[in-house]
């Protein structure tokens, strides 16, 4: 595959995810009697990944996401030349989707960004069970950790053929089942920044947690399983 | 396989995603202290896909949808000479199925037409959240375009064995959580027909939107995935 | 495999739906606040036959259900002479698992048979959502009739290899997302038996329409499939 | 494979299970008007399995649980030797991951422990639906039974290929959508003795029913399934 095809790829990919995840979270997970509430946000992000990744997986890999191209990196499945054109794509395709539903969702008659926000990633006063800094930085480490730790390991030359997206989406699902109350749920620069970018103000000054947590545990856990695999 | 075969699998199919989806919505959604929820639409829905895809995918590749019949001729995966048979065959089952559905519905002690209506879908007034035409009709555009070129690129000659069905219909199901309250979700004519042809009123008159949205978002997504694959 | 492990892993297959989707509905369908709802039920009926489907369908073919077994045999893909072993394996299992779980429901505080019930099937005064016997009636023989077209579809020789107790497990899932309000959908008159023969009164008085019903669906079902496909 | 790479799988395995499963009750479960609820935290609980054994289930075989080690080893499909060095590493891998849900959790603004605690198992007055000694007990033998009953039958020569892991982490699912009213859920020692382990008090003196129990379950399962399949 050429680089341009695999750019659009994760650029189509990550608009995917953001739209699809933070869309279900602002749209409907608060609808009124019969909102999807936040299992059906965590089934929504996993599926953005799920149907993504099967579909252009084969072209790009389907990372989605920053801290999988750091983490298969450090796990040694992905060469660092490469690493700048996926970001690029990644968060451009992250503040598009922002963007895009932006547009959408200020379409609903009692629509106001202060008050709705487009789902952004927060601690603190930004966390919507009000975490502190230390146990959101922790959550979305320990959380990215596992996340590459199963991705390299169900992308691995003896794992199950063709269950890689499934399992690699599911995965999203739960990670965010457990942890949306503690900051919203990252673990991907990407979809922390669209919203962000769009929103500004507070979800815009505490990106840098959602840069550097989930990046950390990804780089962790793709390097962890390389040394148990390399015996 | 004949083309008699070919119809009668899309139409019951076509019946199945507009009996399950709409029923789902219709009867259990809003059941008192334990209804399903859009969660369980969204699901419905997209199981309805899975469940006939797996069972006659292999007859008439599992379509029930007038803007994925479009959208895989625009992909370059379906004649053109098929489109009317495919299309006829889509939306007699889906009136077919709003039909059986009135049937069943309207044997709840407190059913009455004007009140729960089908499911049908719509915007502005008939728009679950309010939701304008623009906004309405973006969103309609924006996810077939995903969804075509989601199922281009599960069916694809280097795709996972087996899967297409499992990842198209769990597509379905996320579109549905981001967007049943923007239009109650379409993304398919034949869908938005059933319910629209019985209901009459506002559903009949908002009709023509969900044929010109979706058919346009899968014309768009299965070309654009031809031409991003044929380099 | 010889009739004795078959007669059991059908016993066990239908114990497994019958205590596990009935169940979820006795124990925590209404569980104060966070109570799993209809959803719940009906991923729980649905998970029952993919679990068991997977581990026990190489033996019997799992069909823990008379219309099923019924359905098989219309569509020429089960011998008539096995009918009755195999009912009478499913109704043993329906049986001891309405008696299994009415031992462990009944350990709760507040559990009385009258009111609780063990989720058995009904209409009129039996139906959740007070439906009528006419619409009770085409609800059950419709669905089942999709049911086992869907089967017939998932196990003939051109599906997909391993992804049959997944489709057919998920079908089930929706068919309760569908109907649970009209009858506590039964579709399986062992599944109606089990909790009839318990509870006694108005389920037993109202079990031959889920005998019925489901067995006329399923040898439509069957044959219909048989007949489509025999060209 | 050597054993310290299987003991880390099984570590690894079990602290993303427990982790996963009482993060996702304790965090999310009752998080206000969008909680996860028990359909939730079932669906966690769940695909820590999926995933996991997806991921490392070529290591060690994916166990994470000393009932399913003890029934395969009942299933003639373990060796007694290893049983030791699998129970330590999943008892310590639930023991780190209830200290580092303890770590993450109390960083909410209203964390108290003996109020909301982890997760813990229990029965009587530690169960969360007040059910007494003898039907929790009965309900763990139960479903574990069954839990090895299907690990046993998906994992054996004649079973699909790849979908074991999927089918047993469903299976979990299920188990728990049945059971949390009654014990929370348990099935598995080394996740009862995380909780128990931090929170102390009531949930250590129930523990013993939580080891004795699933395990007996267990044996009794995967001891059923060779029996009958060794003909």
């Amino acid at each position: 595959m050429n680089n341009m095809n695999r750019a659009i790829a994760e650029l189509m990919g990550t608009f995917w995810l953001v739209f699809g995840g933070c869309g279900s979270a602002v749209i409907a997970a608060g609808f009124p009697d019969v909102g999807i509430g936040l299992v059906g946000v965590s089934l929504a992000f996993g599926l953005t990944v799920v149907t993504m990744a099967y579909a252009v997986g084969g072209v790009s890999g389907g990372h989605f996401n920053p801290a999988v191209t750091f983490g298969l990196w450090a796990g040694g499945r992905f060469p660092a030349r490469d690493i700048p054109l996926y970001l690029a794509a990644q968060v451009a395709g992250g503040i598009a989707a922002a963007a895009a539903l932006y547009v959408i969702a200020s379409g609903a008659p009692d629509f106001a960004l202060p008050v709705n926000g487009l789902a952004a990633n927060g601690y603190g006063e930004g966390s919507p069970g009000g975490y502190g800094l230390v146990p959101a930085f922790l959550a979305e480490v320990l959380l990215t950790f596992f996340f590459l730790f199963i991705i390299m390991g169900v992308t691995g030359k003896n794992a199950a053929v063709g269950f890689a997206p499934l399992a690699i989406g599911l995965a999203l699902t739960l990670i965010h089942l457990i942890s949306i109350p503690v900051t919203n749920t990252s673990v991907n620069p990407a979809r922390s920044t669209g919203p962000a970018f769009i929103e500004g103000g507070l979800a815009l000054q505490q990106l840098w947690l959602f840069w550097v947590a989930p990046i950390l545990g990804g780089l962790l856990g793709g390097f962890t399983h390389r040394v148990l695999h390399a015996e």
